[in-house]
């Protein structure tokens, strides 16, 4: 037996899997207790500045505390069984440690300063910092900035970090280490510091086997020229591999034996390539809740343009694993949903005992392709891939007199469709095949989404057969830390879980949405590649009003 | 005192009106007993084609009977002191009719002949005859076409002439007048025939004192080459003028005094430009309500763009009488509120006693001008100017998560606004000056669309004093018939009502709707001029897939 621990968002989630199938046994799940902070330090009522998200790292030891024995008590899974544990973490929430792994937010003196804490992924209040990262790596023709299509995000390891020097120096300068929660986690577990080259690819700027120069890094701020080799630098651990061996306390926490095999930490969406048996090359998954992730491996290094990031032995050693996202679907529909479900359709909807969502679904499902005359553009929360441009906004065209709240909708999902479309195609132009699609995510238990998906994309689809794909990923990654099975590649095959297939597309159909991606790729290109900067103007128009 | 009667789409209005000052003394409504016919003639159950929209004449002889001498009474007006009655009508609103004037629905063995019926302006069942008028036109260089922004709509006397031969030859060739509602009701009153200049002109195709040729005529269907000599020509009536006296049976209907002056028949929009007192050059009138019809006088005559048509004393005598429209206004502020509002605000809307609309003008009126980052194309219905193309379709763009159903609302009254403010601009670049902006009907309720029309035309707006505009503007037709005043721009300046600079534009606002406008005028020429054909595809896609 192994066991996984996912990090989400707001709770963690423990699986119980046997090595030998990926049968998983049992789960459970521990809510975190300060969920996201936005608001307010606990204790305090001190505003926090605008878009910050943080946490509380004891929450994250929490679900090692309660979830990891709830789900073995629940297997009936005796713990001397359990031979490893691993675990992936939202990604980048990264935190500031003192050299022994301590957060700092946990030393007398620093639980009131917000800087202190662990920034989640979406905490977005790095954009300067972001801005300046970008402008000064263009202007230094850094080599790194096109593996992630151009641009650092603001959710990353550096802008966070910047932000930290910039608004509390203090707590910058008490900083000894500046940590993935990722990396942070398996170092309670095994009580050693590790770093995973998943998130220092990924979220931080590790490239080719080095970090960004000490002049560039000087060149953002004077005091950030050590940022590397002061709080981060460290080996890194190839994924798979065991991050160490769980230490007496950590043993105490979860009831597991001292001394099993830890594994290297993992993000969520790139440890659910293993359970959903998307490890080799060309095998696209894409996780698919309120924003969907895509990761996939391939032996070729391409610059595909707009990628998240490209990285080598990124998902599995050996290939280089890329990462593609766009940043708003779930999101999207359910904005959707909650702004623009008229009076009447709530009514029929309680009426059905079905949601608004399932209401529209079934209004749209029947529809022919085309009928509404619609198309939509997905950029509400901006585009990440391919355009890499968070100014843009969404769009829908084509609405008349008879235009119904389910064919917007319907024109909303399509249009994220487009979107995955686009970022296919964006693969395959540049040389790197796409062999198949796996879809993972929230987004699975939505069947009239996902036939627009295979009909759109012209492609069958497989589905994740877990409902816990990232735990049970984790889970992989145990039992090849542990030595049960030699490589990810082999465990995914054992253990991973996939129905291939589901949902075929329809010829007529696809036909008909060729047709109209014609269209959105029409107005993708002229409103998103600079035919017409319609969108960026009205972002400076919306930021001037609200400036005043 | 004079009579004034506006012939709606569901009901017709008499109000009586003092000639000396235009002080409205008394009104009285009459709803037509059959309204809109579009599903079943009367007695039948044989459902009618689409896009039929046929009227019961007796319904509008009822009015005479019901409306008038209510409002008499309603006034305490003794009949005596009325000198004239005048009327108006909706337009293109056709019928045929004997060579007495009988329509042919009531003859006997017609009355199940949808064709025998009055087309309310509304009827849009005649778009291939349109079609193939313009068409014809064009490959003709027929040179009336210009003066009709390049399109004769399917709504008016030839495409709904032409549509009775294609498919009813036998009720075609029993047609021995094709006559404007707004003339037969002329006809009704003084017991003879005339035919006014301003349909014939905007509704029928009469230009520089012609009708089309015998020969383009036959181009079209040799059955209509006599159309216009055999059921249309009649010697034109100037507006204003008197058509004749009234007649015995209509004095009995009406109960007013037999051989007063009866005005000259005329169209509800442009009778509307006295009561505005909007007859000068310049002054243009915009009836503001589901669509907007603008109408303004020039001394110039200029090939404006996108016209719906300009005529030689088409308003008033002396003139050249410009129209333009905007084919979804108030229309599609009704749609969204009607298929957008959320429960939660349907909600909020009881509690306070409002509708949906007081909400959601009350909840965006506050915005900073730009606030909700959002430019929208008001095309629902089509363009009608300066475009004059009714493929293409609305357009939302700027939306985020963020976006509120108000926002939305508030972005397409803006559309509408820039679309009032592309017409202006089009007179103004063709050299016809626009001098100020008056506004009626049913929009002059709402001040939450006019500030921002104010602020978007960065000009003050008259809004008309009176609550029923086309009946008062009847009535001082009616007062010019019978010699009370020597012409209508006279009997305007005496009669007439208008509030001057209701709304006056904040300078601050304005500048912020400048830049606003220049996104409006970006989008509106790449997706309406040809730089992207996206919505002409998109309407294509979807005819196709309706068509199955």
């Amino acid at each position: 037996m192994v066991v996984g621990v996912d990090f989400g968002t707001l709770s963690g989630r423990a699986v119980v899997v046997r090595v030998a199938d990926g049968a998983e046994l049992a789960s459970a799940v521990h809510p975190y207790e300060h969920g996201v902070v936005s608001a307010a330090l606990p204790g305090s009522d001190r505003p926090l500045a605008p878009d910050t998200a943080l946490q509380v790292p004891e929450d994250y030891r929490q679900v090692l505390r309660q979830a990891v024995p709830k789900a073995l008590a629940a297997g009936g899974v005796a713990p001397e069984r359990v031979v490893g544990i691993g675990t992936d973490f939202t990604a980048c929430t990264v935190l500031p440690t003192t050299a022994d792994g301590t957060p700092l937010c946990e030393l007398p003196g620093l639980a009131d300063r917000p800087h202190a804490y662990p920034k989640l992924w979406k905490h977005h209040a790095a954009q300067p910092e972001a801005d300046h990262i970008n402008a000064t790596a263009r202007e230094r023709g850094e080599p790194w900035l096109a593996r992630y299509g151009g641009r650092i995000s603001s959710e990353w390891q550096f802008a966070k970090g910047l932000q930290v020097l910039r608004e509390d120096p203090e707590t910058y300068r008490r900083t000894e280490r500046w940590i993935e929660a990722a990396d942070w986690i398996v170092w309670q577990l095994c009580g050693r510091e590790t770093r995973n080259v998943c998130t220092a690819g990924y979220k931080g700027i590790h490239q080719d086997g080095a970090w960004p120069s000490r002049e560039y890094l000087a060149a953002l701020h004077p005091g950030f020229a050590g940022f590397v080799e002061e709080k981060i630098a460290h080996p890194l651990s190839q994924l798979g591999g065991r991050a160490g061996r769980l230490g007496a306390r950590a043993a105490a926490w979860t009831g597991l034996p001292e001394g099993i095999a830890v594994a290297v930490g993992n993000v969520d969406a790139h440890v659910t390539a293993a359970a959903a048996r998307t490890v080799e090359p060309g095998q696209m998954l894409a996780v698919m809740g309120t924003s969907t992730c895509h990761v996939m491996n391939s032996d070729v290094l391409a610059d595909v343009p707009g990628m998240c990031g490209v990285v080598r032995d990124g998902i599995v050693p050996g290939l280089w694993g890329y990462e593609a996202g766009q940043s708003g679907v779930g999101d999207i529909f359910g904005w959707f949903a909650d702004t623009a479900t008229p009076a009447a359709y709530a009514a029929e909807a309680a009426a059905l005992g079905v949601d608004a969502h399932e209401l529209l679904s079934r209004k749209a499902a029947g529809q022919a392709v085309g009928a509404h005359g619609l198309v939509a553009l997905d950029w509400h929360s901006g585009n990440r891939s391919v355009l890499v441009d968070h100014d843009l906004s969404g769009v829908v065209a084509g609405l008349t007199l008879a235009t119904r709240p389910e064919d917007v909708y319907r024109a909303l999902v399509e249009a994220t469709a487009f979107g995955t479309r686009t970022i296919v195609a964006a693969f395959e132009d540049a040389g790197v095949p796409v062999r198949d699609v796996t879809v993972a995510g929230g987004l699975v238990r939505n069947p009239f989404v996902l036939q627009i998906y295979a009909d759109v994309l012209r492609r069958p689809l497989n589905v994740i057969g877990s409902e816990q794909g990232p735990a049970l990923g984790s889970a992989i990654h145990a039992a090849v830390a542990a030595g049960a099975h030699p490589d990810i590649r082999t465990a995914s095959a054992a253990m991973g879980n996939v129905r291939r297939d589901v949902y075929r597309p329809d010829p007529g159909r696809a036909d008909r949405y060729d047709e109209l991606f014609a269209v959105y790729t029409d107005l993708h290109d002229l409103l998103g590649r600079g035919g017409s900067d319609a969108l960026h103007r009205l972002r400076r128009i919306r930021n001037a009003a609200a400036a005043g």
